[in-house]
């Protein structure tokens, strides 16, 4: 498509088309010095990207495409949100990202200035007009997570179609027990705006595609083990951050061939840094595109990551929805047991998480974890130092970083990570 | 008693002594220079002035009596826990304070530094040894309220016997029934602490405590419609923070004599400020003793305080439960629904506190309502802007103040706050 054709979808969409321009440079730039001038990146990785290139043109192309056909778009801002449920009723899932700082000015007049980056994003992107995800959506679906993202649903509300759904804040039975009466709510809701009612057989179908994403991605995850390290990490943090819009179906299939690669790679030792170089595992709060900075940092202190255990990364891809209740009922027991697993930092306790990671440093054979937190990220910020307690009792080494999108910090952080890695024996 | 004997009883609580008398000596300065100095006092204050100049004492000595006798003591630090429960239990109720600075530096080892100051004051007393109550208790009760104290529990439970309540984030059906259940769990752990079970009959005598206890104070709220302000908002704060841990039923007795001695001064048309002063509802986060700074300025700037829109204050008082079921698990309900009747900004939507906040400043005359929140408190500093909002579409004048309990603010607070007092008509 042409730029005078995107120009004009996007106009159509009411985006800030001047903004929108400053933003999409900024972008381009940011993510040629971050990943273009990686050296042996697999081939596999051009379809990504290519994605990124068209993240805002032809994806969004895509997304219209699908609205003039009948079909809606549903935004989500959290992995509770089950995108097996979007799928049955024949609607397209976007996470949307929130990666970066925007409108952040007027963000503070509809939320507390103590908020995290990631929600001034969402909210500041939306006042702003900057982003055609946010804009092609026909319903954003909320969750009550942190304290943070409930409350400022009750603003952001006020701009957009929103419904929000109530994630228990314990795992017990009668926790449980609501998330199922919200996960038939939310199956109601999408119902009433696709037309489309969810079945065993759209069901059935729908989760099928989401485990095999998941199962790309958790193959992707376990050839990370090796050593030399076949892929940086911040190409596989792309690869989870572009799994929350991209199609389902197509994403499986180019990340599988990725991985074919990859196990080439492995079968010729090769990688994208020496073999013995240190190995990172980040962790804690969602990194959401392009929120590439702290990856950067890393890497570029002689060290790759290895592993994200973060929503974008593995918190979103460790369990898989059983497949073979044969009822829609016992099917949605599925989902919700499957979603009940979520080791989000919003439970208490969340112990599962401290052993996760534990498991997770061990299987890809990191020497270190480095604990990132979003400033005025309660829920995470508690966990950073349980984790580091529990870690440190295993001898396994642990930094913990809080920070937020701007990029004022990253020489500081960058003197952090570096003597971090020095001290890895 | 004598104060070797209230010395010997702070050491078998395992107080740290020498900070413990720093801690009380500080607290008497402070009382003498916000409550003593006050003009035209009530007589009846009188029993509060002794009540606080016991607070470590007398009351403490109390609770170890009847630990003695073989009750328990229960202490919580939100009004989620249903105090009917605790006494239908035959155990004492105690609302752990949490309203100075203490032991922070300790504290912020367990949470993190983002944290409000009232999470790291009970984190703080515990760790620094100050607080005979928190030392009194058989088992602390938390709630999964805000992110704050949910996680904070997860810490302060290794060094305290806790039972944690879930707090549903909605009122839906589902939520309300998570609730119940959360309540059926805790009176069953109730049972197996005192050993008493909880009966139609001993929960139905609870629930008339706490109900007329909760009368009494709506008698008080009520009376201070008048102009002159027959008592000032200091004492109307201390009254309620007394509500959270004296004897249910001496406390009940004593705050309708004030209230009769109240009555007696409206209807000489006398007050403790000249008719006519400012008039200023305080909405917002609780103020635990000896959090007194903000009410002191408040009244220090031309205005008196005619109500508490706090969990001390009218939030915790406004419902009563409803005494006519005659079955335990219709007494259970409408407990419950008592309890989710509670406007707390944890929950989403809480519109219901916004018309509570109007109601109030109407019915009690207030020129202007203040809002008050902690430093890093976020339910609170977002419903700060939700409801200035409401209140600016109402003509209702409104104040938004952030701090926390030091006293470094004390100027700058009295420059704004007489700044507002000034521009209400
Ligand atoms: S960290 Fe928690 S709240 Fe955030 S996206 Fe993940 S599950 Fe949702
Ligand atoms: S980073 Fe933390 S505060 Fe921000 S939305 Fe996620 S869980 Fe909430
Ligand atoms: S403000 Fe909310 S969390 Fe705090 S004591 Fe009141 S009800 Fe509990
Ligand atoms: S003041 Fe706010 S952050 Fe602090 S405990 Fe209460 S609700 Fe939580």
């Amino acid at each position: 498509m042409s730029d005078a054709a995107y120009t004009a979808m996007w106009e159509n969409l009411n985006l800030d088309i001047s903004a929108h321009d400053g933003l999409l440079e900024v972008l381009g730039k940011f993510y040629g010095d971050i990943y273009l001038s990686q050296q042996n990146r697999l081939k596999g990785m051009e379809y990504l990207d290519f994605v990124l290139s068209e993240v805002h043109g032809l994806r969004v192309k895509e997304l219209q495409d699908a609205k003039a056909a009948g079909k809606k778009v549903i935004g989500t801002f959290c992995v509770f949100v089950p995108e097996e449920l979007t799928l049955a009723a024949d609607a397209v899932h976007v996470g949307l990202c929130s990666g970066a700082d925007a409108g952040t000015e007027e963000a503070e007049k509809l939320v507390p200035r103590n908020t995290c980056a990631l929600i001034k994003s969402f909210i500041g992107f939306k006042l702003a007009r900057l982003c055609p995800y946010t804009e092609s959506c026909d319903l954003i679906v909320g969750e009550t997570t942190c304290d943070g993202k409930k409350k400022a649903y009750e603003a952001f509300s006020n701009h957009v179609s929103m419904h929000v759904m109530e994630v228990p804040q314990t795992k017990t039975a009668d926790a449980k027990a609501l998330f199922k009466a919200e996960v038939l709510r939310h199956k109601e809701a999408l119902k009433a705006l696709t037309g489309t009612e969810i079945t065993l057989e759209n069901l059935q179908k729908s989760i099928t595609i989401v485990n095999e994403k998941r199962k790309a991605l958790q193959r992707l995850s376990r050839l990370r083990a090796a050593d030399p390290a076949p892929i940086s990490g911040r190409d596989a943090l792309l690869i989870n951050q572009v799994s929350f819009y991209d199609d389902p179906v197509r994403f499986t299939q180019s990340i599988n061939t990725l991985c074919d690669q990859i196990e080439e790679r492995i079968e010729k030792k090769e990688g994208v840094v020496p073999a013995g170089t240190k190995r990172l595992l980040v962790s804690g709060c969602p990194m959401a595109v392009p929120n590439w900075k702290l990856p950067y940092v890393m890497e570029s202190s002689n060290a790759v990551i290895v592993g994200e255990e973060s929503c974008i990364g593995s918190r979103n891809v460790r369990d898989l929805v059983d497949e073979t209740p044969d009822t829609l009922d016992g099917l949605i027991d599925a989902l919700v047991d499957r979603y009940m697993k979520i080791d989000c930092a919003c439970f208490t306790p969340n112990n599962e998480r401290m052993s996760n990671v534990e498991t997770m440093a061990k299987e890809l054979n990191a020497d270190g974890v480095i604990h990132y937190a979003l400033s005025f990220c309660q829920p995470y910020a508690h966990e950073a130092i349980k984790l580091n307690n529990v870690l440190s009792a295993k001898g396994i080494p642990m930094l913990s970083i809080e920070t937020d999108y701007s990029m004022e910090d990253v020489e500081q952080l960058k003197t952090r990570v570096e003597a971090f890695v020095e001290m890895l024996d």
